[in-house]
């Protein structure tokens, strides 16, 4: 093919998900159109994540340093746990900017048929954590969905005998949805969920 | 916010065109579990492109070595010129794998109201080829839009006096599609450029 580099930069493109070859050439040109040093400034984030991450090892988010941001900033509360499967569940909590408790991540949720089980998750770290620390509340927020559920159970009942309040996100319609386009179950939910006003 | 790095990263690739922050947190999350050697080719790329991308000096064409690696190639047919309006355009007349010619880049197509008048562009050059080069044909392949068609006219003109047999590519329905859903004047096109079968 005609040209070595750009040809190279859009294969390389192409390995990452949902970039095609056509999203590739484009992202390619842009780049060659880009001021040299924020094209740079991309590939030093790229080569800084991958010599520097690396996670926390109170609880589990991918972080630079050791403990991370939030676990080392003494303005967090830490009596609050909210457990999340992955690290990037903890920036959409964040997002939301209600939330200036701490997170652990377990690294996944059960899956016994696929070989996830209780202990190759975080959970011993997590009941670790509240026998160390003074714990008044953890709030599970696995995803809403079979493998999530699962793991909420589970971590609750291991959790029981340490007189911790435990609690779930809650279920519902999304803000902004319709209810004639809800599917069911999250609409039983919702009417199960329902609140006083 | 929590993870520098990561963040860093996430805000680094949003820079990139039809990358929003849900998709940009996608790749970024990618790239950390890829092979770390494979997340710097990525990285590298960028840098290589940076580095080293300038024009061809004949074709302007996009290139690490200076003539182009189709201008430097005895196997295409240098009398025979393909004229796109940018590099990327070459891609993809390459990808067709049906021309063997050379390519001329014009960095551009006229329009006059916004400053592109044909000094701006790689027209004069393109001249130069022709008197200096055996050239029997120029194929015109900017874009089949008002600019593109404005700019193949030009050049068309410009080029008469050389008395080398000019060429448009040809408008049509694109394969796959339905004559149904056919805009009037691709439809009209393709009538007009109907062939003997």
């Amino acid at each position: 093919m005609a040209q070595g580099i750009i040809e190279n930069l859009i294969t390389q493109l192409t390995k990452l998900p949902g970039i095609g070859r056509k999203t590739a050439q484009r992202l390619a040109f842009f780049i060659l159109t880009m001021q040299t040093e924020d094209a740079k400034a991309i590939a030093e984030s790229i080569v800084d994540v991958k010599d520097k991450a690396r996670f926390c090892s109170i609880c589990f988010n991918i972080t630079d340093k050791d403990p991370c941001n939030i676990c080392s900033d003494s303005s967090r509360d830490k009596s609050r746990i909210c457990v999340v499967e992955e690290p990037s569940n903890i920036i959409a909590v964040e997002r939301t900017r209600i939330f200036d408790g701490t997170y652990h991540v377990l690294l996944g949720a059960l899956s016994p048929l696929d070989g996830v089980t209780p202990d190759r998750l975080k959970i011993t770290e997590l009941v670790n954590r509240l026998q160390l620390n003074n714990v008044s509340e953890v709030i599970l927020a696995t995803n809403p969905n079979t493998k999530g559920e699962m793991t909420a159970r589970y971590i609750t009942e291991i959790i029981k005998p340490f007189n911790v309040r435990v609690t779930r996100i809650a279920y519902g319609l999304p803000i902004g949805s319709d209810i004639e386009f809800a599917d069911e179950v999250t609409l039983s939910k919702a009417l199960e969920g329902r609140r006083e006003l």
